[in-house]
């Protein structure tokens, strides 16, 4: 190891150990610094408050500070905000540029904080942002899954088990059946929420300091729900926030390829059900003919791979002791990455949902005799036979089964939720109510950021 | 293949065939039959009220049908109840059994079902349970924690990052993490009770029945929230409610495995801080002097063992066909095996803390000067030195470093969650809601099931 | 905790304790009583040989041990071996029948060794034992697969990407590609056999011990290729046993996976390329036509169990400090599950490979014209024209393509592998050397142990 | 939609469909350039001497086309080639160039071939290529781990289990500890590089074509052992080259971790054991006296990050339909990440090594008495007593337990592989054999790959 060792805001350090660990957060925090901003500012408020003799720092001080954070969230904004190596993280960049600025106040703002509880905070306002995006993305994926239903809402379908063919069912059934599955994958999106929407800032390295900070106002600067109580727990939840955000995407991932997997195989020719359009599907190097489905097969994909990352998470937390430890640097890439696949296969998903073709003939043919051997049996059963003996007497019979009509068949099943009792309005008021929870909270933070970034008048106590 | 197909109540077929498919079932589905026969008797109620003509089931057949699955709840209750593998699985072990006892009724039952929406709905009445007393049994160790903790609420412990002594903390802020920690997981346990409470009757092999089912009356009669709405997702939903359940106990064991590694640690000798009691301990087969923490690390590994089956689950599910397929038959172990694991460390826990010593002396020995260097840098600063000039100048100074008093420096930290800032009121009130929660579904779903087991009148108009 | 601590062999201990860290070791060490015999009986009979004053075994008794553990044997290959859960495990229950049937020589057998080496070479012969049953195995599923092949050798069959019809395949080529894909993961189970063959004896508790113990000798005496080198290596590389065992069984199952997909789709009546008999197909409850697929669902999900069997190893192995800990007991149920499952569906794939039916018109009714389009293209190339170019006349003339005979195009392509140049004896000569390797490895472990377990003559040097 | 579609060259696609199933290719396929070029190189030399009329390549053109190619190898290395998206991919852009450079010609070149077995070619020869380099940064760590564990041959350090002291052991064995199990991890690394040795070229996109190529010539040009033998199974078994790699990795990460996991504990100020230089631990920003052992932190964390690519690859290929998917794209940067990763934790953890410090007083302060107690009752059993007596007895007088020599009870364990019986030639001779079996290869491999780029005379018969 000839090379000489590199000094950084915090110390010299050798390069290959500095490169090792300071990884891709050069690039991956470049996410993060509108965040950081925004942590920074509240801190900064927060300590201007503080009252001890002589203030850390006045409210024209904070003023100075809070508009210096200002200009760095338009600079990162425009996409014009970059982290070296040196600098390590998005956190000492953002505390060089401000000392660069503001010289000793810049060397001020650090007081009574760590980076241990400043990137937590980053961390969580960023999930929270994106866990709404999400939530919109699921809510407009539905409606597209909902729209294609109701469109096609008595076009039987055959239904199966085993992936063999069953029962009649109707497209409509099938494509309300995954809006409702990626809705009530929602439950663990909001979990995810709830837990990230607790505010970290205050317990600096784990353990707090020897100043009166007030966590509180912090917390209610930034629009979380509250602070974590002890700060200790502050620490050790990092890594459970991602954990839990990963959870919730995997289930979306799975709903979506299990989407996919039916999409894949009917369109396949034997089937013919749907057509995807040529443009939304790629060609082969080798084969004139070929127009595949590659986005589903890559959704599919995709969904190994954000489960890839929350079991990675999970693995890397189990037996880790209590404190920060800087195993957790490695959360951040799973965490975003897997926000990024979900979030895109969402979009790309609706875009073929909208765009997907039917054919109705070829629905109809599917209708081979056995599927409505169910269907016979209840009506023996309809004329007094135990279901038992019914279903045993059609087992013996199954060469007498006739083709019947699947449009009929479709029509007849009209209880709660089956072909012909299928309630849209159900999908209407659901992603009504998904929206409007994203859009409240949404609303909530900005309306908490946006206070936050202003100037505050010097109050009179400390003139 | 020399042996004879073997016959079942739905079918012949090759014995290793059998075999194989059938598992364990005969076993697992033990722990489904009182739940089997609930559901069970909350569809025969349905089919006896349904409008049909001729009925289904007449409202005395349906208390003919319900008393004898009292009877075989009572069984079951006993440990009497057994599932050979030509029944395959509790379902058709009850049926068999009530048509051995009814005759023909018992051949009537099934009309309008499937196996498929009974499992799922024998599993979500099975889980709902579950989850109720794994709340309680998070509550009853967080309690222990809160309680260890406020036994030793300002007894110094040196707090770490990265392993190494890092800042003063107290005993108290350390146990209590955990209990914050344990408490914040239960929002994932919540998310997947919620998920568990739609009642899927009704949806029979997952396309419904041309047969007026009142699908809001099973629902309301098992206790559950509401049907899913659609009947497709009602059985594509299955193996989503393993999922989240192992999620869950997911992140529970994560925290113990967290809290497990900090006892492993501390209770070497080099640390000394706790001390577990002989008779928790094991020994080993050569050393005599051996008494080690195994249900510690077993602790550990367990949580390795719930990621496993959660994981399992979920690539199971990845990529499945809509519909039901049988791959989901082999979630049912996973689940219960989660659930028996997790409930069994939590209560094994809750017994090594209220059984734990501490050490003050040890505790006391731990802090080393190093451990003062933050709060001296802090004093520093309320002297008006900027923070990281302050940072900087003891960490050229660190062989000055005095070892200042362990006890002042836990109670000079009096911010909300602090060493001198813990309320311990916080994790009372939450220990309160959190049963309280779990109590008031508990009496609401038994309220139903005994509901649901009384004999009914005839209605007039049915007479 | 009211109940009374209870007595074992090595220490009291709290009773709700050893239920938790005993755990099913009664049961799943059952498979491990037979090895446990050997490996007590390699183990004395070194002592026997150790010239140490007085010696700690004579041979006369180093006789009578064997004599006993030969008993041991007989009684566990009978089933009728016990272990209870104050034994705690099946080290301490065989040490409790020596010492009740030999007295003091009884309470000898355990010098110079800990239950850590014990256990480790018990399940170091199992898998071994283990590992040579899986490769005959797969060498039968292979054997099935070829022939099955061979009789359909020119069958055409659509070659499929992306699910999509493709190009001329045919019946033969899909049916090896299996096989050889089965073949190939042997690579893997090979490497898990020589790592699983190095014996850990004498590392006694991972620290050796201060006799003259001959490492050498009990390595041979059971048959391994040497000893570990490093006592604390021969401790550390417990838990990778099972893990080198675990990944192995991963692949196979995920070859079999595949295998069962594609045998799930195309015995789809959309497909119906091929046939399952009814006898090994499971039926429905509710739907009196359905002969499921239910073992090929099943294989596919237990695909994802042992992968999860094996994700679970690694995460409990990742950062556990060395030297022996107890997290490692919980990885005995993994691989032995792993084992069990991945030996079962070997077996019954090849019972269904072996019945399964094709329909040849089904399968000449896939080729629809674009599967041709290919071979249009190089038969432009065949007349000069670059590549590229061919493609893209294909490419825009694709209506013009017509259906060519699909036994032709199977018989044209005559390179090594294609449809028409599949060479046989390929697949025989590699099953047979797979099957030698077998054969060889068990012969010799087997001599090894009918040696060690014969009475010995005193030396005369010892009498 | 409004963006226009977009042309590649094999067809137009909807941009956003391009930009999701492009990915990372762009930049991942960077990596496979060099390989690229090599595969088409031979693939073009095998087209010019198949027996054709007319040829699909004289050798002159061949020459041609393997110059150009030559050039973008160089290009390549000197990190001057780029994808472009519409490129797709490092197929379609070597293709643009060479038929941008070389008209027709450069149309002709995938006469023949798919990308299919063009880029399954490229990862195996990247893979064969990545794992030599990291069998010798295995070997590299072994060796620096042997020579510190002979530095330190004989000093006491205590032996554990469950984490408590247990036994006397030495630095000696410690280390060499280490080495060997990396050294035993090799057999997998063997395994995957064996099972990535076979060539998949001229199965095209899994079917072969109807032209007489000859793949065993390719096979043999490219320096493979053989070219799978079906066209099937060299398509299917894409995905299991990166997991065996992957299976490889993970389980040196395994290794590593452990190791990183005992110098993290014994670091500690607690232990002293072991001491890290000051400039390759990092700071705190708020701790002044901090210096951590992040990158010890990092190696456990990436054990995981390891583990879940791994997963992944497995998830992914469980299920999958036979023939090509699209999902396999998404192994490319599981693979690469997990190779990237998996090297430089062993070329940072070697650096840790070599720079690692001892504290003998720390070690040999360690020694309760405790440690001495099996040596105690195996003392008492060289007197005669039968051993589960002689511990019965020292377990009931553990407080007359004195402290003895740690350097003599180092000394006095002298059997194979213990304290006083470590053979370092063990380790030189392994170290040498890994170096040797990995610099064979690699001379081979490069002796055919400088063959293959040579211009070649055109053959007699072919003027």
């Amino acid at each position: 190891m000839k090379k000489e060792d590199q000094k950084t805001l915090i110390g010299k350090i050798n390069p290959d150990v500095l490169d090792f660990t300071v990884g891709k957060d050069p690039v991956l925090d470049l996410d993060l610094a509108v965040w950081d901003c925004l942590g920074t500012a509240a801190h900064v408020t927060m300590l201007s408050r503080m009252r001890v003799k002589p203030p850390v720092l006045t409210t024209e001080e904070r003023n100075q500070v809070v508009a210096a954070l200002s200009d760095i969230i338009a600079e990162a904004k425009a996409g014009k905000f970059t982290i070296t190596a040196a600098d390590q993280d998005v956190h000492l960049a953002v505390e060089r540029r401000l000392t660069e600025r503001l010289g000793d106040l810049g060397r001020k703002i650090h007081t009574g904080r760590s980076r241990n509880d400043q990137v937590a905070v980053d961390i969580r306002l960023h999930v929270k942002d994106q866990l709404l995006g999400l939530t919109e993305e699921v809510a407009s994926l539905a409606e597209a899954l909902a729209a294609f239903g109701k469109r096609h809402k008595m076009l039987p379908m055959v239904g199966r088990t085993h992936l063999q063919p069953a029962m009649p069912n109707s497209v409509g059934v099938w494509s309300t059946a995954y809006a409702e599955l990626l809705l009530d994958d929602l439950l663990m999106v909001e979990a995810a929420y709830v837990y990230n929407d607790l505010c970290p800032l205050g317990s600096a390295a784990g353990y707090g300091v020897p100043l009166p900070l007030d966590r509180q106002l912090t917390a209610r600067l930034l629009g979380f729900a509250r602070p974590h109580h002890n700060v200790m727990h502050a620490s050790n939840a990092r890594g459970k926030d991602e954990a839990f955000l990963l959870a919730a995407c995997s289930q979306i991932m799975i709903s979506l390829s299990r989407l996919a997997q039916d999409l894949i195989l009917f369109s396949m020719p034997e089937f013919g059900y749907f057509v995807l359009p040529r443009d939304l599907c790629t060609g082969s190097s080798i084969m004139p003919q070929k127009y595949n489905p590659d986005v589903l097969e890559l959704i599919r994909a995709k969904a190994a791979l954000v489960q890839g990352y929350a079991a990675t998470a999970n693995t890397l937390l189990t037996g880790m002791p209590g404190g920060y430890n800087r195993d957790l640097q490695d959360t951040k890439e799973l965490y975003m990455e897997g926000l990024r696949v979900t979030r895109a296969s969402l979009r790309i998903m609706r875009l073929l949902v909208e765009s997907l073709e039917v054919r109705p003939d070829k629905l109809r043919a599917g209708f081979i005799p056995g599927v409505f051997a169910t269907d016979k049996a209840l009506e023996l059963v309809a004329g007094g036979m135990p279901f038992r003996e019914a279903y045993q007497y059609v087992r013996s019979h199954l060469d007498d089964l006739e083709s019947a009509d699947p449009d009929a068949a479709v029509a007849a099943k009209t209880h709660e939720g089956a072909t012909g009792g299928l309630c849209f309005c159900f999908y209407r008021d659901k992603i009504k109510q998904v929206r409007q929870w994203a859009r409240e909270r949404r609303r909530f933070t900005e309306k908490a950021f946006e206070k936050l970034m202003r100037p505050v008048a010097a109050p009179a106590k400390n003139r």
